[in-house]
């Protein structure tokens, strides 16, 4: 395991996803405009099986962030579920091959079987916590990074447990005005400054955490 | 007249200043947080008539957004007041030799005769809202950009009010997690970036705000 990184569009305002948000809507009016940068490159694109689009920064952003990604850890939510108990035949918003290819670990209250998926996704699903989750993907990812792919509650645990080493947010130029912000209640975390990539039509911001000695 | 800037440090929250402000704190508790990065250069040092200081990236941002300033427009406790009359003896928290020098435009609700300070600096005091005063800033600046000067909630008004043209942002890796917002309630202006300027300390992100036609 190298680090444990997490990647995520924000607004100017500090917005990770749109007001309203629900079941059936769970990045929330307006959330959209957040990724549309992402989008618009040719290599998320190719990550959904579709031709086209733009090979520029953003693109590169997009490829890099996949690059030594061995596990990830993903929100009930951002795998597309309510509060109850599963229902068995859902497997997600993410389709028959969802873009993980690889093994991705679900917080949830509610036990259930893991799910194989196609193109090398498994969904395993963990009902005891942030921490024995990070520590399955750390396990499964073995030398490689562990993502914590979201949605912002599930990020929000991680950094106000020390637990995350990387934060690469990509500002977007817009102002949301209300939603779900990601550093509500975190602490006051270290940040040091990686890089910076700019393009037209988002900053990508990489800071590493610096964990206390 | 060129353009209506304003320029701002912010933290990765989107806060500019701390919580608790006062008027002997209208910074706030934590908020000097998010202005080391200036105070260290020899920009500013230089401007505060003080030596030594460093000559780096952010050293030429702090030239940048002094030069071709000929007016500024600043908030009553920017300038330093609280909410009643003024005392007549008082001259502002900014010195006898303001690093202004030039004809800055203080929102105030009291009316005050106008405050002639050393270095080129004098405050004209404007009981009759921010679209005067931006045009008498105007007038004053002749072909030279006015310089909104803050604090946050004179930026909001004028950003809200579709009277800035151009938004320059400091964006500092501190996480206050309370304090004053700069893009409460100003809508869903367009932004367009002009260019970023990275350094180990802060991402400058220069916007230019398109108006509709």
């Amino acid at each position: 395991m190298r680090a444990v990184t997490c990647q995520i569009s924000m607004s100017l305002d500090g917005f990770v996803a749109g007001p309203n948000q629900s079941v059936d809507d769970p990045i929330g009016e307006g959330g959209m405009r957040l990724h549309q940068w992402a989008f618009a490159t040719e290599s998320w694109r190719a990550q959904q099986g579709l031709e086209g689009g733009e090979r520029n920064a953003d693109a590169e952003v997009v490829d890099e962030v996949v690059r030594g990604v061995g596990a990830y850890v993903l929100g009930r939510k951002m795998f597309g579920g309510g509060d109850g108990p599963w229902d068995q035949t859902w497997t997600g918003w993410w389709g028959e091959e969802p873009p993980y290819h690889a093994p991705v670990f679900v917080l949830t209250h509610h036990p259930r079987e893991p799910l194989t998926m196609q193109g090398g996704t498994t969904f395993t699903f963990v009902t005891t916590g942030i921490g024995s989750a990070l520590e399955l993907a750390r396990t499964a990812a073995g030398d490689r990074d562990v993502a914590i792919a979201g949605g912002a509650s599930t990020v929000r645990q991680y950094l106000a447990a020390g637990m995350l080493d990387e934060l690469y947010l990509h500002i977007v130029p817009v102002i949301l005005g209300a939603g779900e912000r990601l550093f509500d209640d975190v602490g006051d975390p270290t940040l040091e400054l990686v890089k910076v990539i700019a393009s037209p039509t988002v900053t990508h911001v990489k800071y590493r955490i610096v964990h206390g000695s």
